[in-house]
Order: structure tokens, then sequence, then C-alpha cells
């Protein structure tokens, strides 16, 4: 087979996770709490390539339960079944965010567990997985740390931030807390600050690990973990991402593999099986601990509250803006983006935004979607040309 | 003191428990899955006199973790500082649904807990209780229930049916099963059937409750309960019961008893707070196993499934129909009961519809509110007239 004729863009797109450590003991990072933590490994990927003038580096921010693995496969795995990267349909060769064109950087966030330091981690002072002594992070902690891998990877200044959900609460404290290294920035069906009912649903998700027996206050490493417990976190969660309209069209009232009720507790529509599988595959890839520390994160990000609004600073102006919101996401409604762009516009920003036509929910920021690929590879051009011009 | 001077409506409204006991082995009553349960006893109240031409009896239906005591405290415990009846603003002496003019009947669904047969009660065949060994019941099951109920309080023809939310399933029942009982009813905040979203919301709380290894499939009786899985199931109810405006308004971000964040998964914020206080509060008063029936009840509950839709009849025709919905519920939006408005107009119904401006969600039909209140008592009127010139 002669790989050479095929088209460039054809082959699968590859990639290497790769680590960074830092914070090494007795420099460790100060966290917000004023807890010191080290030493921090941060999982990280990148795709394409870091120009002479280090001037195309896209950052992007993942949500509460992604990880760095963003687009292609991974080249030690290159002919695996395994599904592509969770944002493989925007970022990749010729792609909105065009790896051809563009160094591309997702880190795993601190608190998580697919390769950056968390709960499951090794606590250096005991040599066994934190699990609740591992201290609690913030958003602010998250970008604190990915700015040392930015940093070190030779970068002074990020082309433009990207993230949606959680990872857009990082893009917005990005701008808040180091405006200089940033020039452009994409914050998508994302809020300045958790809703009272937002908390709410995270709250429940929260309640369902901790009232896992198996949670045994976090430190359930060396047995079966509170696997029940995350499930029903995950199904909260999923509601939360759909929309009435997204599961009324999906699933409706069409039932499971049988032509009528079941009249037992076994799950009799399709929602349920949905639902039921959502929550099984979760607890194969992800940690109860981690999702508590990361909603509990989400719930603390207020960029609204302490030293007035922290969006209203002179630094902040530089930066270029692009805020999209969904039209059926009820996690975080376009109202909050409108808020957000109220007030980057007060504060003299030059902001554009959109609320796209979509009927998925707040899941829409992650699903092949034409106008959100036209909207970030338009803006995306425009800043590449703005900085290759300064 | 003399008593006899206070004006009569100031005299706490009393009432009396009481128990109809039907479906005697070997007449068991036969449920919608084929399976015959007897003996059955509903737990009912009643309120105001019954008139000679048994014309103005009034049924009012309750929701999922409802019971009978929907008004005034119980006479056995007059001076007791326990909470009135849960509708205790709408049902009374000179309230909307006005006792002295009414004969007010509410008795505590099929399946349920709170005095009527449901999985805690007793199972005649083992002496112990029922728990999953209760056979699944339907919203049709309770309604034929109760018409058992008031053919033996000696009611052929109730005036009004009413009932909001799992109640609204139930009045809507009531009609399609037996409209030459019915003369008039009305829906409150419910719909002919649950969307994708409300079964998967119910699917959560059910898998809360049976990921709790104290669930014991359903045989806890003689021991704790899944009362952690049990507390997670009435948070996420709570969330649905609610709306993102009543709870911005009610708990915004406001902070629980301590000016800053706790860095721990205590309750920092009073919506988490109050969520664990319901939670906690619920599992001292209602079974899980209940909830577990109840839920599936409702899920199951599809007028427009079966036999084409049960609201095109022609004896349903002859009730008159007042449908009332909530600008702010979202677990049963608006045009759901849109869908059940047209639906009986199409059918040459007499149906009034009116869209309350509330911001509590869909616990707004329960909570005080003139507009419903006049709208309820005029409607009541005008058929209280109109079978007094029958």
């Amino acid at each position: 087979m002669n790989v050479e004729s095929k088209p460039k863009t054809a082959l699968p797109l590859l990639v290497d996770k790769q680590y960074f450590t830092f914070a090494q003991p007795p420099n460790e990072m100060v966290l917000d709490s004023g807890t010191r933590l080290g030493p921090i490994t941060l999982a990280y990927e990148t795709y394409g390539t870091l120009d002479a003038s280090k001037s195309n580096a896209v950052l992007i921010l993942h949500a509460c339960t992604g990880d760095s693995h963003v687009a292609g496969y991974y080249s030690n795995d290159p002919k695996s079944e395994s599904r592509p990267g969770w944002w493989d349909n925007m970022v990749g060769p010729g792609k909105p965010i065009d790896t051809n064109k563009y160094f591309v950087i997702c880190s795993n966030i601190l608190g998580g567990c697919m390769g950056s330091t968390g709960p499951s981690s090794i606590n250096p002072e005991t040599n066994r997985q934190y699990g609740c002594d591992f201290p609690m992070v913030t958003i602010r902690d998250m970008v604190r740390a990915q700015k040392y891998l930015i940093e070190n990877l030779g970068i002074s200044k990020i082309m433009s931030l990207i993230g949606g959900s959680v990872g857009g609460m990082q893009v917005l404290r990005w701008c808040t807390d180091y405006p200089d290294m940033v020039a452009s920035a994409i914050p998508l069906a994302t809020t300045t600050r958790h809703s009272a009912q937002a908390i709410a649903f995270n709250e429940v998700a929260r309640q369902a690990i901790m009232a896992d027996p198996n949670w045994k206050e976090g430190d359930y490493y060396d047995s079966t973990g509170p696997i029940h417990g995350l499930a029903v976190a995950r199904m909260v969660g999923h509601i939360t991402y759909l929309s009435d309209e997204a599961m009324r069209n999906k699933f409706g009232r069409r039932l499971q593999e049988r032509s009528s009720l079941s009249y037992d507790f076994g799950a009799d529509f399709q929602v349920e099986s949905y639902l039921r599988h959502q929550g099984t595959k979760f607890v194969k890839r992800f940690d109860a601990n981690s999702l508590l520390y990361i909603t509990k994160a989400a719930d603390y990000f207020d960029l609204e509250k302490g030293d007035g609004c922290s969006l209203i600073n002179e630094a902040i102006t530089k930066i270029t803006f692009l805020v999209a919101s969904f039209t059926s996401d009820w996690l975080y409604p376009t109202y909050q983006s409108k808020n957000l762009v109220s007030a980057l516009k007060k504060n003299g920003c030059d902001v554009s935004f959109c609320e796209i036509d979509a009927e998925w929910g707040h899941d829409a920021f992650l699903l092949p979607n034409k106008r959100l690929d036209s909207l970030i590879g338009q803006f995306l051009n425009r800043v590449y040309d703005e900085c290759l011009s300064d």
C-alpha cells in the first residue's frame, strides 16, 4: 500500500500525550485557598507547529469531564477503533481550528483525572492517592497551572483561547488574570458565574457520589469506588447537557426493545436506557473525586464578585472576543452570555456575539455545527492576520 | 375565654382521616397490568357537607408526594404546631374551594404511603410489607380505586375534579374513563403524557434510590432503608419543581452562614443547604418504594396512546374544563397544556384556559396566587349554579 499517494488530509491526525511537571517542593504553587500544592503535573497535547515568532498558539480549555485529547488518535494506537478526540470535528488539518496553520495546545485541568495532578494522583507525603486530602482548586488555580505550561513552551502571547462550558470559565479567567498574554478569546456556552439552579444540579451530583457508601470520604482507591453514585451523578449532568427538544427528537416516548410496558422497574423507555448507559460508561473513564472537585470549582467561579467586576479593567480591552451561546442551552442560557457581552462592551472591548440556533442544548458547542465552524474559522483567520501584521 | 364570640371562620378547620377498604379477596381489583390486588384501603378526608341532592362534591387529586390532608388540622391534634394541609390556602371556609358550600374529598393515592395501600402496606399473603412484590399501579388504577370510594360515599356525579401535576393526570383519567360521573374538571400544571425529559428526571430519582445498598430490592422495612438515595431523589425532584428565576430570587449565590467560601465539600451556598434540608426532611415522611411506584405510574401515563386519543370521545364533551398552566413551569411547560386544550376543543368540549404568570415554576399551583384563586373560585361558582339548575 502506497501511503504517500493518499491526500495529506486523509491521513489520521496522530498525537502523543505529553507531561509537564513543575512546582517541585519546596516551591509549590500557592492555591486560592492558601494551601500549597506540588509537584504538579499537567498532561497536555499539541497539534501543528509553533511558528518562529511563536505567535500562532491556540489554547483549548476543556469542559468539566473532558481531557487533553482534543482531536485525532494517539500515535501509539493509530489503527485503534477508539474514537478520536472530543473536538475532532473542530480541530485538525483544514478544519476551523486548522492545525496546518495554528499550534494547538490542550491540557488536562488541575484536579482532573486524565494525567494531570488531581485527587487520584499520588500524594508525595503519604505515597497514597490524595483522595479528599487533595486541596480544593479553583478555576483560577487551573489557569495559573496552565500559565506555567504555556511559559514552559516559550509562548509569551496566546493567539487565541477557546473553551466551552467550564472551559469558557477558564478562558475568561485567563483574560482577567493574564490579559497581556492573550490576543483573543472565544468563550462558548459559558457564564461569568453559576446560577443557583446550576449550583443545585452540581450539588445533587456531589450528593449522589457522597451518598454512596463506597465513596468512603474519598478514600476508595483500593476498592470498587462509588460507581453507583457516580453513575447517578452523570445521569443528572447528562440531562442538563441536553434539552427538552433534543430529548423529544432523540427519544420521545419510544420504548426500549419491547412493544409494551414492562410493569417493573426495568428500563421501559429508550431515554431511561440511554441515561443508564451514559452512567455506566462514564464510571469506567472518570474519577468520582475529580467530579467533586471540578464541579465545586465551577460553582465557586464568580467573575462578578470580589474586586468589582473583574471584566472591567484596562488591560483586558486589548483582547478581541468572540462570544457564542446556543438557543436551547438551559444550563448556561443566552441571557448569561449577553450579560458577559454587556460587561465586555461597557469596558470598551472588541466583542462579537452570536446566539446560534441549535436544538442540542448545552452540548451543542461540542457537536458539528456549520455556523459555529464558520464563526470560529473566520474569527481565527482575522486574529491570525492581525497578529502577523503586528 | 368565650370561644363563641369569635367569628366562625377564625376557628381552625378540623378534620379526621378516614379509611375505606374494598376489593376483599376473592373479589380483588384487577389492575392495568392484569395483576389482582386486594384488599385495598384508601385513606381519605372530607371537608364540608354533602348536600341532599349529593351534587356539591369536589374531588381533589393530590400530586406525586402529597396526601389526603389537603387543608386544616386533624381534630385529635387541634392545638398542634403542625402545618396545616398542603392546600390550606385554597381549601376551607370562604376560600376558593369553599368548604361552607362544597363537600370536598381527597384520598391518598393507591401506591402511596400515607394510609392507602402501597408497597409499605402488609401483604396479606405473607404478613410482611409488600416491598417490590407490590404490583405496578397506573394512574388508571389509582382512579379506579377512587371511583369505588366515591360510589361508597353515595355520589353518582362529582361536581368538580381538581388536581395539579400527577393530580392533573388523575383528573384527566377520571374524565376519559368515567365521563358520566364528572360535571367539570380542573387539570392544573399537568400534561397528557411525560416528555422524555420528565421521564429522564424520574429515572434519575429512581436510580438514586435503587443505587442505595439499603434499598435491598425494596425489602428494607426491617432496617434503615435507602435514606441517602431517597434524599438525592428528592433533591433532583425539587429542582424540577422550582425554576431558574425562582431559585435566583430565593437564593442567588448567597453563602450559607459564613462570609467566605469553605474550600471543602460542605454546603457553601444557601441553595445547597436548602436542597440538603429538603432531602433530609422528605426522608422522614415518605417511603422510597412509593416514590418508585408513583413516578413510574406518571411516566406510563399517556392519554395520546393506545385507543387513539382518549380525550376524543363523545361522553367527555359534557364535561366543562378549566385548564391552567404557569409561565415558569418547565416540568410541564405551557405548550403541553395547550396541546391538551387543543385536543379538548377539537372534541367540542367547553374549555377555559389560562397561562398564569408566576415565577415559582411547577410548584406555583400549590402556592398562594390571586389569579388562580379567582379562576378556580369563579369556575366552581358557575359549575355549582349550573348543577343546581339541572
